[in-house]
């Protein structure tokens, strides 16, 4: 870590920038650290076998003392799928909305946490002290989840605005718009920097608002003569209220399927976000009684993910619901970049069902939950900031919302573009990057936190692409000769029945070496083993062009 | 196979239906068989180490005496990629105009065929007789490669009609527009089918003319005080041709690199495809000599393939082109599904490179090779078709195909939506799908043509997720005692040295397996085989909640 003035004002991310994902930002004055958000980012394809990822927490750990607590801008994995990770190493308190809170509440039971946390429930027009630098306010932001709020982050070196995941919807299905005095306040308030989701940089205009897509559910509802299948993000309620909107108005009933949409429009329900009339939502069981132009099956699966409820449903592999020809299924949702394959594979397979597939974004059935450039711009000219810096996004969004910022006469050396691990030191009014923490990605694998490393990813790859053969030999300690073998075991290479001759010749090779090396008089285990890796490998390649890894066992007896 | 009347017109597809890739049409009339492209497919993802996928040759290999030739629509590898695992099975005079026959010419080299291979290169006018019943007359169409035909299959049962890959470009680069004149005459014949190309069935309106691309390119030649730097597919001559003419407009000279690029240029250029004017084109160790803004790099990698030219320009690891701030790059290509995420990744380390990236469909840098519904419709319209066989597209796309076909007033009981070795069977004057051959996908790995079936995939997989325990153990003949081992190895699960103390457990838990085996004298090595994989699975799941695989393998002296 560069040498950097612990007495200013310090903001570092552990994730968040250059990447859509896990979002982590500390803000660091003198002894004091606050936390914002702590979420999880899904692994890359290269990253085999692994089933989260999350930022590297080696600094907090560090630095625990210096800890005030952790402000959760809103509910989506993104924000607060490292929560159990972090209170796994940390004891912190913990402040979000009431949705959020449920739903971090949630997570925390299935880890077996919930007891020891500390929850704090506030409401988005909140003001929370943490300790004696940070002062810190919420307001309300439209987001594709309730309750989502930005912060406004008062501290001695100056006022920080945090956008959180935003959009300005004028209509949002809960009437509640984001907080335009709020931010038009600020305008006035000399705000030191404002961090902005850049999710959206790249596109122009404005996003569409989450009622627009309730019309297109109902044109959906309107000309369905079956069953209706809805699949959607579990955490989108406003979307959800909608479908039961529209149900309620074609007088369907709602069954809910997939384990994490079952879990959300429960805690949803609960916590008054989701407003569902008296004997509209029935069980599963209960669809086969009714007649199919009153059912409509609210489900996961909107991302293909061939595990998910829909997955199941299209493979005719779903233990409680075929899709019969004729039924619509109403995708409301976009793939996100890496599931196009899945999804399309999914589309498929519905429409060989025979069902009608409203997929495509032309059919209006999905919205974007941030806000596309006028709305960032509009962003910038409320709060009036002198600092931009570009988070929630690839490098190239955030480089893009770096021009917008410029368009709206923020000049250029004021837009701080941070890579993760980065410090943002301000003094005197002025931001730079002064230096850099210990950070980047720690992998999690069933219960193994990071240790999952290059090395074993690097193995996984070579598995998958040629898979391996064992040798195994045992030796005698007297004399070196062959007491057993050598056996070849191999698996994922070829398929053992059909390639007898070319295993019974790599068993030749093998022997043909041992008998080499035995003459050679070497008795280095090491060396055995190089020298049928090597001749072994080469003749494997040279017969079929594939690198399978080669493991030889020695056994000495 | 179901019983069919072989005295009949058989459409038979072996690949290109249901999905894009792997176009291999059979036409057969009673013992002649006429195959209209051989393709390859790019593997899907749980295809782990697979290279490429072809159709089973199967029944052609059944059918040898009876397969009069093949003829090739264009040179993309979705339709000349097989060719040379067909000609390993199989002798046939190959029809195809000039380039497309030049592009096969390079790939059979490659494979040591060259000599034997009975290549006719035939005009995009051509007539061409194939056994008592086939008379097959080209016809141009536009598509992403010069050269490309449609197909005019005249049979005793009647006129069979191949679009081909195609577009309606009004204003192609070479001037050559698809053959409206043919195919307006073919509406006064009765044809009796039409295979139509259904890849932009989802697509409303037209497809762009390749000529706007060209203006593109200008405009960022015009802006560009650097170095360019464009990407595009290998085989779109005349994109490329519109490359060469922004360079001679603005004084640049061009260097070509990637392989394939250079490959396809030179093969362009020696038969007349492509234009260079004399002393554009130079070395790439040249153009450290040439001023930044007299230099245009030609790559390959537009579609973020890590090995590719551009993939290692921007991660900086290119022996000889190093991407400089200020640079302007053009990709002048969409991804294709499941590219995306590289794609992303590509264009964000060429921006931290400090390039100007000119990426996205907005920017005009790429138009589609096929039509859009207006030019589907058209198509239909020109040629009056009794039936219409959607082809070359995904499920979603044919059906989509197959309402349009309605649209123009074909029955939809004349929509004939083919799967995979399908035979579609004409007698007097009607189509229907009466039979089935064999079929498929066959894996390439290496050398190695079907030799990697389902278990060695399923292997791979598991390998992949959570890589794989070898455990063995030698013991006596005598008296099943342990003489050796047990030795755990492990590759892809854990980091070991980090992991100590669960191998050491899991070592004790083999221990306590055999010593219990033991006890119980039995000696049938499966069930001890069995023992151990339980054991060890189960402890090995409770403590880390993975399941590498486990290779149990007993020795015995």
């Amino acid at each position: 870590m560069l040498s950097r003035n612990q007495e200013n004002l310090s903001i570092i991310p552990l994730g968040g920038v250059g990447e859509i994902g896990k979002n982590m930002f500390l803000f660091q004055y003198k002894d004091e650290i606050v936390i914002v958000d702590a979420g999880l980012k899904f692994p890359d394809e290269e990253m085999l076998g692994i089933d989260i990822v999350i930022p590297d927490f080696t600094y907090l750990i560090e630095n625990k003392d210096k800890i005030k607590g952790l402000v959760i801008t809103h509910g989506h994995e993104d924000h607060i799928g490292g929560v159990p990770y972090l209170l796994k190493n940390l004891s912190l308190p913990i402040y979000g909305t009431k949705l959020t809170i449920g739903l971090v509440e949630n997570k925390l039971k299935e880890h077996h946490l919930l007891e020891t946390a500390q929850l704090n429930v506030v409401k988005s027009t909140a003001t929370i002290q943490l300790g004696n630098y940070f002062n810190i306010e919420l307001f309300h932001v439209n987001h594709s989840i309730p309750d989502s709020v930005g912060l406004v982050i008062q501290t001695p070196e100056g006022i920080v605005v945090h956008s959180g995941d935003f959009k300005f919807d004028q209509t949002p299905v809960d009437g509640k718009v984001t907080n335009y005095h709020k931010l038009a306040e600020l305008g006035q308030k000399n705000v030191l920097a404002l961090l902005v989701d850049s999710t959206n940089a790249e596109r122009p205009g404005i996003t569409l608002s989450e009622r627009s897509v309730g019309l297109s559910i109902d044109e959906a509802f309107r000309s369905s003569k079956q069953r209706i299948i809805v699949a959607t993000f579990a955490s989108n309620v406003h979307r959800i209220q909608q479908v039961v909107e529209s149900a309620v108005k074609f007088h369907r009933k709602i069954t809910v399927v997939g384990r994490s949409m079952i879990n959300v429009v429960q805690i949803a329900m609960d916590l008054g976000y989701l407003h569902v009339p008296d004997g509209v939502l029935v069980d599963i069981d209960e669809i086969d009684k009714l007649p199919a132009d009153e059912i409509v099956i609210l489900s996961t699966g909107s991302q293909g993910e061939p595990m998910s409820a829909l997955s199941r449903m299209a493979r005719g592999a779903h233990r409680k619901v075929e899709v019969l020809p004729g039924d619509t299924v109403i995708l409301a949702a976009t793939p996100i970049p890496g599931n196009e394959k899945l999804v399309s594979k999914t589309i498929d397979l519905l429409f060989k069902c025979g069902a009608n597939v409203t997929y495509r974004s032309v059919s209006g059935v999905h919205v974007s939950g941030h806000g596309s450039q006028e709305e960032l711009k509009l962003m910038m000219n409320l709060v009036k900031p002198k600092h931009v810096i570009p988070i929630h996004g690839e490098y190239r969004m955030m480089r893009e919302l770096g021009k917008i910022a410029e368009h709206v006469g923020i000049p250029i050396e004021n837009v701080i573009k941070m890579e993760i691990g980065d410090v943002v030191e301000f003094t005197q009014g002025t931001g730079r990057i002064a230096g850099k923490v210990p950070s980047g990605n720690v992998l999690i694998d069933g219960l193994g936190v990071g240790d999952v490393g290059n090395i074993v990813l690097r193995d996984r790859k070579l598995l998958s692409q040629d898979g391996i053969l064992v040798v195994v030999v045992t030796l005698s300690k007297k004399d070196g000769s062959v007491l057993s073998g050598p056996d070849i075991i191999s698996r994922g290479f070829v398929y053992v029945r059909e390639s007898e001759k070319l295993l019974d010749e790599a068993n030749q090779i093998v022997n043909d070496t041992l008998a080499r090396m035995n003459a050679d008089k070497m008795s280095d285990w090491s060396s055995v083993k190089n020298n049928i890796k090597d001749s072994l490998g080469k003749f494997l390649f040279e017969r079929t062009r594939r690198k399978p890894m080669i493991l030889p066992i020695i056994m000495e007896v």
